[in-house]
């Protein structure tokens, strides 16, 4: 449980005369209250009242966890047969009779707002709380961050193990399979995604799907993976090559290379996402390849994947100490290669520090 | 694609005089569309258009896989720095001029709706479409029940595996990772969700997550497990005895069967899902557990795992041929044991039809 965050969101609300919070993000829910728990298509809440404490509230059959996971306030369940917002809203005016509330407008869907509204006709539902939410997420602390070098760690031995297992006719799908069994076996809970194997041109779509491709002599394999450790996400990209690569393979991993390394060793506390984004971008555009680097550079993670912010032309939030995203630049050339290259890690005093430390040079197997 | 059930929802907006659709949940658009992705916080959609061709929209990078994809009509891209719903505004004004527009109200947020309404302030997004993906996605077709029936196929697998896994001392987690390696290892592209093991009272929590804890002589082992198989998912589950259990443990596992056989040979076309939950539920309570069995009795699945609609109290929906739900009751008694028996299935014109055939006697390893 982070009580001194909730604190801090309490205290926003009593500064903007708001009643309280109705937080349905499972991501802000874990963050906050240390309750983990994908409700799926059920209703979790965490409500946050201003001046009282704060409870949980989700399925009835999650109540026993929410209790045991560490949270110190009370937490109710509804059954399935019941309507969750009109419960839900029975224990708000339990405990306060103010009527003006800020929900998560990027999380809350329309059907869930109008529900909402149906259940407590006579409040209001109309501020937001996610701005506030991603700024304290944004900030890692050291224990924080702790974590996340500890999820660095195991993704550097998914890539030891990743590459051992390259052989010739192994199927992507395969290669995945044994990254995340030898992995599961020794204790880590979950990837941060589904691993993704991409051999040859395949590799060149940035968003394909493991596959049952057989590996085959002179393809290049990208693996991009990711574990949760300690509650917290790694991520993380590394392209290989399998026997001899052509030389037009050889040449985009140079310069995605040049520009993952240039971005890395450059980025700086006060410079913008924008910025940042420039660099390695420039880098590719000079080397004839704009085109085909077709993404954002990075985004943020910890607790989640992918969260707040894009690190992205048009952004121009400042780096900040303790900030946490990634930096993966890639070049997808359809029908020939495609490379990425990217670590996460945290910005510190003296610039990035990346989290997984396995070698990005063009490793031969 | 699916252009028929396109030409439906189609058809359905000319009737209400709608201009067209923009739809959102990545699963009703793969279902629709045949383009399966995840888009993550990136924006994907499956626009329709009243008297016109649809067309995809989502991520540049994801363009060539939507084109690959067997998508017969349009797909546009947006850059990251591109704010993808004016780009996706202008792409229908290119094409129609009226102003009426259906979305999924379970699934847009209040900040896209805003962010949609901001870029074409003229229109209304005021109709919802999603009852009529529903009941489309509701009646599987004899293709999709085969592909179900291959999901239920792996599901058994799974099973297989998992029980000649079970060792004294190994990890839930080690059982579920060497579940899923074998599987991915034999092509299965991946699970419809995490496999979930827990041993002893573990399992007594419903919605706990697979952990370290290691398998004690005398505990029950629940598994919770599906495939994805042709894009189409399986779920099931089974606990099983590890060597001699407590006879209350044994009890609810009869009881639990008994449920559990009841509802699936009791099922019938007309009946509804509030009777079907009945029946099992009534036998638990009958037994003097029936606050034990805190969830519905089921949910739909097919191209996901979890849709609509829930088995459940006060659903008054009939089955009807060609509906695929799960039917898994549960008794979790805190401290002592906890056992859960599903089959997934369709309804036929002779009743329910499992997909999965793994024994559901109390088997002992």
């Amino acid at each position: 449980m982070n009580k001194e965050k909730i604190v801090t969101l309490t205290t926003w609300l009593e500064e903007k005369a708001l009643t309280g919070a109705i937080i349905t993000d499972f991501h802000s829910i874990a963050y906050l209250s240390g309750f983990e728990s994908d409700p799926i298509e059920r209703v979790l809440a965490l409500v946050l009242i201003s001046g009282k404490s704060p409870f949980l509230f989700g399925p009835a059959l999650e109540v026993n966890s929410m209790k045991e996971s560490g949270w110190e306030f009370q937490a109710f369940g509804y059954e399935d047969q019941e309507n969750p917002w009109e419960k839900l809203v029975a224990h708000i005016k339990d405990a306060i009779s103010g009527q003006s509330f800020a929900i998560e407008a990027d999380n809350l869907s329309i059907s869930r707002y109008h529900a909402l509204q149906a259940a407590y006709p006579s409040a209001s539902f109309n501020s937001d709380i996610t701005d506030q939410i991603n700024h304290l997420r944004l900030i890692k602390t050291p224990a924080e961050i702790k974590h996340m070098v500890a999820a660095g760690h195991d993704a550097d031995r998914a890539f030891d193990i990743g590459f051992r297992t390259l052989a010739e006719g192994i199927s992507e799908l395969a290669v995945a399979a044994k990254i995340e069994y030898d992995l599961k076996k020794s204790g880590v809970p979950a990837m941060s995604f589904d691993t993704l194997l991409q051999f040859g041109d395949h590799a060149a779509d940035p968003h394909g799907a493991t596959s049952t491709r057989p590996l085959q002599q002179g393809d290049m394999a990208l693996f991009d993976l990711g574990t949760m450790t300690e509650g917290y996400a790694s991520d993380a990209t590394r392209t290989v090559a399998f026997g001899e690569v052509s030389s037009k393979a050889k040449e985009i991993h140079a310069v995605t290379l040049e520009a993952q390394l240039a971005a890395q060793s450059q980025a700086k506390i006060g410079m913008t996402a924008s910025e940042l984004d420039k660099i390695a971008r420039d880098i590719i555009i000079k080397a004839g390849y704009g085109d085909y680097f077709v993404h954002r550079l990075g985004h943020g993670l910890g607790s989640s994947v992918h969260e707040f912010p894009s690190i992205m032309a048009g952004n121009d939030l400042m780096l900040q100490e303790g900030m946490v995203f990634s930096i993966e630049p890639g070049i997808y050339i359809p029908g020939v290669a495609g490379v990425r290259i990217e670590d996460s890690g945290y910005m510190s005093h003296d610039g990035f520090v990346s989290y997984t430390h396995t070698s990005k040079e063009l490793l031969r197997f």
